[in-house]
């Protein structure tokens, strides 16, 4: 069996060096593939075929000419690829789609190539892996032991190897419970980021498309080709629509108190999730224990709820002619919608209505910017599910089902293995928006906690924190009355700016005390002669509210570019010339804070 | 009978005076209420010993020392007052409540005084004005005519100027139909911005809580009372979670195409729609046909999805043992809920979800800032209704039903007489949080088309533009490149700036052209000594964009405050001194438009 680094970063290497070509890559891929049959990992492994015209499309442009050019992807068999039969797991349930869900047009645009059609739970209902005609899918580290599903098939590829990253459906857990079993990135994006057209519907109002990848850079890249709105998906939602969040430039991390941790009886992912914990304390993290039980209760009603009504829905018509041909399991679950009237889907929305409020106020008043759970409190083996096919199930979605109905984004990340050498791993989630914050942690975090990714020898990189933008605060640089402190320093505090650090200006400013009264101020001014180095704080103001910041600083200041001691610029207090006529020269005391203690009185 | 001008500024006039108390005034207001006996306005009139509490309290104030300072109200009876019945205009249903709905209690704590608690249609089911057990209540201008409903006391109390303003309810019309009959001012305020706790539930997900006034300003001055978020209604929303809309200067307005308009062959109507469109198109408006079938049928989903389901579990256990009890209408209609499957619920969300999809993308595409319909398109008498009690009550939701489904603010003004004296109106809306801006346009426009306000004689004000404020945008001043037509104009207009005015800076300034490259700028430069005036424009620029247009600026310029050729100061462009050494100064070329036609090539 041949190795590869997949990563995208490696793969990107070895295309830009004439090591590689997308074509030979994909004949040994499907060589690899093969050697894992036994797994049930594929549904429809594509053929030389069907590749073609992938490969002759890219062979007609340059190396690395496209985002994904020549990256190997797999793609869970609710989601659509043109010409490729999906299957949702059912065999009678197949169709043959002329077109790719607009998700996987995306990817094929930008150069992606697909792998296969990978097994799930059928219907993207369950999250063992085991539910499926074509065979339970078996773990990437034990081949006893259940994937995790209903992303079954796409986790234990890309585990094993056989592609770059892939796509799942994640509406209950499905791509953050099979992330944690296969010691790999599970990125469950903010509802409506991805488009669901051409995905078999599962609870239509909770489905997302979920991204696995081998470290949060790649699944970054994914997302920033895939998250495009598309108007013919009610659902879609634009990018711009989702407040990012103005996290605290290290994060504060929720996570739940002892008493609403659950872990059924599961004593080394406690111990696993316990040394989490430790980890993060010792990198610096602060973290605030938060009451759990009204998200564990919002878990609930996606069962317990009415739902499931929805996954009727979805296959009503199906249903009425093949009942007896579906998953026993999936069938009976869906079946169960048959008694729930509108009334009961009402009460359902109003008892998660409740659920949000409740919660909300949980979060806001524990000031936290993230949380972090364990991904599930076990893992089981194929054997076990078998015997308690809904009762395990239920267990692992403690930590999963309330994500969609509370409209968070989810990233499930590796925290290295149990005692039993399975892999495992944490959630972290906030507010639909904060993709790019949350990728930004796991992508700091992942090498903390373990070397490589999947079940091969994949590195984990180093954490990059410049590749993922914050674009919902601006810097900001103050010198005087705004300084920690100081009088107006409460125009930033209410303002939800935060300090990001303290500094110096270019040696290239003059600094004055102006004539302003009651509260003294002084004028930044940049000289093209000779100046001085200037002490400031920079501090990330929220965009949405500079305006009002703004409307608050009188003639003569206003805010310009202020140069910094290494040479980059930042938004910044500057000075009208007519401001420093008569303004008393301060300069050589080098800051406003030196300047104030040694200030004589008026 | 004494006649009152209950007008919030009237009143507040006459209590400044020492012209009126509390006291005398509720004294007259229930001797008046007497005499309309027979329109069944009141389920419950408030006592003296009922009233005593509140007057006592603002006896002990001074007078205007709160900001409803002795302004009487009315309270639809589906909105607890604490100690009065609430019926929701069903005797069998009737509950004593201890403390006051939310708004309520604002509302009192701002001075205000309850004079009673309205007439309804039952549970706030129906736009008649006839479904009650308390009798139907009558048109305040023709006694045969229905009031229009649910909140039919509210109405035709405050047209028969029996209140200063009155709380209704608004599910799927129920504040603005009656408002229109009646010839007032109906806010229906964005979902979620009014509490509901302590109101009788009609379809919970969709109830609002809306103010009936005699002018804009009076709803104005009550909406910024009632406003406050409710921690303890989990389907109250924060104000700062609503967008504000960045609309034109001159609002653009939808009007439906012709193709579909409905007026139910009323041709009176018809006319009536016809002359509000070209009074606006006489006032300078730009109106825009759009196709509204989409908007039409959303209506319909009201009662033809699944969300009469939530009136039945509003009222389920109430119903298992008194249906009988129940107006046989609404009893027949809430009892259809019991054949609806949670699968129809989840099949209506969907219907919803597609609906708001294709209004939003007519919407954005059209570039309108927000819509005008008739209010209704047409009225009947109460004996018409007896005769087809739900088929005309279904003609009058046309373009009423389907506002909170697709979460909209909307306010329903009066548009004069119709031939046959009868009032009517039109119904301006936009997505939630546009409050105050559609507010700032019925102000606007109601004295165009009616001098009077209710039945009785008090004046409409003259407009007050600046009553209204708009949070969302920021004056900018530019007087450079971002000028219209030059280079960085563009800056402006991705962020969905608008042009405000054309105008001068006061004679303090001086110009200057910097050595910026390849885009030419200018550098205006306060002066404490002589100066001109310099040419600029003033632009309303979205809050939420200022931080990405102000990291586009480069040093030397900043942003900070311009002062205006009528005195005032807006955030404009600023120079810091360094820019203008070496600069050619311009000043006397008057701005920078004059400068490019006359400058020489490099």
């Amino acid at each position: 069996m041949h190795e590869l680094n997949l990563t995208l970063s490696a793969l990107k290497q070895q295309y830009q060096n004439g090591d590689l070509t997308p074509r030979a890559l994909m004949k040994v891929l499907r060589e690899n593939a093969q050697e894992y049959d036994n797994y049930n990992l594929f549904i429809h492994l594509l053929n030389e075929n069907e590749l073609e015209p992938y490969l002759s499309r890219l062979e007609n442009s340059e190396p690395n000419s496209l985002p994904l050019w020549g990256v190997p992807f797999v793609i869970k068999d609710n989601i659509d690829l043109a010409n490729i039969p999906t299957t949702a797991a059912c065999k009678e349930f197949t169709n043959l789609p002329t077109e790719s869900a607009t998700v996987v047009t995306k990817l094929l645009e930008a150069g992606a190539l697909p792998v296969g059609k990978s097994n799930l739970d059928q219907f993207a209902t369950g999250l063992v892996g085991t539910r499926s005609p074509y065979g339970p899918c078996h773990n990437s580290f034990d081949f006893k032991m259940i994937s995790g599903g209903s992303s079954s098939g796409s986790a234990v590829s890309l585990a094993l190897n056989l592609c770059s990253f892939s796509l799942g459906t994640d509406t209950a857990g499905s791509g953050r419970v099979p992330a944690a079993f296969n010691n790999l990135i599970g990125l469950k994006p903010s509802k409506g980021l991805l488009s669901t057209k051409g995905v078999v519907p599962a609870v239509r109002s909770q489905d997302v498309v979920s991204i696995f990848a081998l470290n949060s850079q790649d699944a970054y890249d994914v997302l920033q080709v895939s998250a495009v709105f598309d108007t013919e998906d009610e659902f879609s939602r634009h990018k711009s629509n989702l407040t990012p969040p103005a996290w605290n430039t290290k994060p504060v991390i929720g996570i739940p108190d002892k008493a609403s941790r659950i872990f059924a009886g599961d004593t080394l992912a406690e111990d696993n999730f316990e040394q989490a914990i430790s980890t993060l304390h010792n990198l610096g993290f602060e973290l605030k224990e938060v009451p759990f039980q009204a998200w564990l209760g919002t878990a609930k009603l996606l069962y317990g709820g009415a739902w499931v009504a929805e996954r009727y829905v979805a296959v009503e018509e199906f249903m009425q002619k093949h009942e007896q041909q579906m998953d026993p399991t999936v069938g009976a679950i869906i079946a169960g919608a048959r008694n729930l009237s509108a009334a009961d889907a009402y009460k359902g929305s109003y008892a998660l209505q409740k659920a949000q409020r409740q919660t909300q106020l949980i979060w806001d008043e524990s000031g936290i910017d993230c949380m972090m759970t364990p991904t599930t409190p076990s893992i089981y083996s194929i054997e076990d599910v078998e015997n308690d096919p809904i009762g395990l199930n239920s267990i692992l979605g403690t930590y999963t089902n309330f994500m969609n109905l509370l409209d968070y984004a989810a990233i499930a990340m590796p925290t290295g293995f149990r005692k039993d050498d399975l892999p495992t791993g944490v959630t972290f989630f906030a507010p639909a928006g904060s993709d790019n914050a949350l990728l930004k942690l796991s992508d700091e975090l992942h090498k903390e906690f373990v070397s490589t990714a999947g079940a091969k020898e994949t590195k984990v990189p180093d954490a990059n924190g410049l590749y993922f933008t914050n674009s919902q605060t601006i810097p900001l640089a103050v010198v005087g009355a705004h300084l920690m402190g100081f009088p107006l320093n409460s125009q930033l505090i209410e303002r939800g700016a935060k300090l990001i650090k303290i500094t110096k200006t270019a040696p290239k400013y003059q600094f004055y005390e102006l004539s302003s009264r009651p509260i003294l101020k002084p004028g930044l001014v940049k000289t093209s002669s000779q100046g001085e180095s200037i002490e400031l704080e920079v501090w990330a103001m929220p965009k949405q509210h500079l305006g009002s910041f703004l409307a608050l600083i009188p003639s003569p200041l206003g805010l310009g570019k202020v140069e910094l001691i290494d040479g980059s610029e930042v938004v910044g207090f500057i000075c009208e010339p007519c401001g420093i006529e008569g303004a008393t020269e301060i300069t050589q005391t080098g800051g406003w804070r030196n300047w104030m203690k040694q200030r004589p009185a008026d």
